[in-house]
């Protein structure tokens, strides 16, 4: 059944899936039980989160390049740590496989993390690698919280201050939308964009790091949905959120994407995660690559409200 | 379908499971984006490893109790850190379930882990949840290794040293095969030691520090076998490993259970891994809990050798 230079990892056999994803991401930290990371600067702290992605629940095999969920492994880990205004230092990749999976798959796999990795001065430092009846790809991101100011707590916004937001939001909502409508190979070229967005976010890295240094308090990331992540920051700092439509509008092509399959761009807004675009609260200028997105208010009833209404779609993404 | 107090995960819901692992395991760090651990000492570094267990491959659900699956996934990994010489702080948690998964199984699994944390004084400090075909968790451990000796990698054991070790060797692979064998609910009431051996081993915590802080240089854990895992130590060190063949031999318990079952103790010894016991290397004293079981030597033919035999098994666990 070997394919020949694509064969399966019941064909190679754990080293090989091991040496290829090394081969990607190299670290001297690699290898031993466990990785020891270097020494934080002075007074700062560690960070850590874990996020699990499950074939055909987080990423299908027809719409994403193995390299692809890599990246975006990697991105919505890293997305977590910058959350907290701290710097992604490391990565921890555990892996379910099935053993009729091709070993280019892990190499694409690995390539993907690597460059991702890479984009945030990270190094892959470890995981583990297992025969399983399905993909699944567990990340772990390690990050540094320098100095005295607090981390970016949920808990953390306060009435008055505006809120801040650094990337597109409902782009990744509607770039899933078109592959479910579409399929990836038939999406029309020009809507590619919002495709590369649900499958390979591009968020830009540092930005946790900067709000953190210019003042923001409370910030969170729209992974599950921006409705969805503000009423849980919202309420965990008791407070109101009022959203301006305007700042959070859909882009002309997402409306166009939506004419084209008869999807409210607004569901995508509101209801849609996983576009990883910070969003923080700040008595301050919106620091450089955020922009005013928002006011915090006292408690009102409806928690998270949208030119002062309650918004038009709420519920974000369950796992059960 | 709801079975009065054991409701399933798609009755209640993805936070009512979050829910039970909290009341099991809370800490003040969980419900961010990512948990921000407490500074370090001073000069400390942070260990990281990950590993995933898989139902059917690392565990089955007629062999293993919930709490016991929890226990076990605590356990490899805090031993990984040990094996660094690092003390566990702190772990992570992502978890793949069926949505026919009963609430009670989470609790249950949630308990397990709790206990095996506490019995570190670690905290379980957050992770994820997800819906999937079937069981996966992916644990992660952060462990902190203080001061500027460093840490026990696989590459420091030198010639002349002794080789000691902190726990059974084999038991694990007994438990397993008696399981083969009998069936959970079968197995002849002397053996249940061997049971518990494989279903839950109760490594004592912070050996691992004690190792390093008594002279220690190089160490793992027999995870995946004896042989396999000082061979990889023999290698990385430019050096060969004798073991004494009385101080590994199989205990009078897993004699007669071999006997019972028709098998041969010692490839349990050889081949089992499991038992996460730590096998270092000193020129000085075992440390406080460990026994000499060998020596390294300057390279020979044969990586790790039985009183200067070729070992009877060698061969360890292989993912693929």
């Amino acid at each position: 059944m070997n394919q020949g230079n694509n064969p399966t990892l019941a064909e190679v056999g754990e080293q090989a899936a091991i040496n290829v994803i090394i081969a990607h991401a190299p670290s001297s930290r690699n290898g031993d039980d466990a990785a020891v990371l270097d020494h934080g600067a002075p007074n700062s702290r560690t960070v850590v989160t874990t996020d699990m992605l499950v074939e055909n629940r987080h990423f299908r095999l027809d719409w994403s390049t193995p390299a692809e969920i890599g990246r975006k492994a990697i991105t919505q880990n890293f997305a977590d740590v910058e959350a907290m205004g701290a710097r992604p230092v490391a990565a921890l990749l555990a892996l379910s496989l099935p053993k009729t999976t091709r070993l280019e798959f892990v190499s694409e796999l690995a390539r993907g993390i690597a460059q991702r990795v890479g984009d945030y001065n990270a190094e892959l430092v470890g995981g583990d690698i297992t025969e399983g009846d399905s993909i699944v790809l567990s990340v772990t991101a390690v990050g540094r919280l320098g100095g005295s100011i607090p981390a970016l707590t949920l808990d953390a916004a306060r009435v008055g201050q505006d809120v801040v937001a650094s990337g597109v939001i409902g782009e990744s909502a509607a770039g899933l939308a078109l592959l479910q409508y579409y399929g990836r190979k038939k999406v029309p070229i020009e809507f590619q964009p919002l495709v590369a967005a649900h499958c390979a976010a591009a968020v830009p890295p540092g930005r946790g790091f900067v709000a953190r240094s210019a003042g923001v308090t409370a910030m969170t990331d729209n992974s599950d949905g921006l409705i969805h992540d503000l009423k849980l920051m919202a309420n965990r700092s008791s407070v109101s959120i009022n959203l301006h439509k305007e700042a959070i509008a859909p882009s002309a092509l997402m409306h166009k994407a939506a004419q084209a399959i008869g999807a409210d761009p607004w569901e995508w807004v509101l209801r849609g995660g996983e576009d990883h675009t910070l969003i923080g609260t700040t008595c301050l200028d919106a620091p450089s690559g955020f922009r005013r997105i928002g006011t915090v208010t006292k408690t009102k009833t409806i928690a998270v409200s949208v030119d002062k209404q309650a918004p038009q779609f709420e519920n974000g993404w369950q796992s059960f």
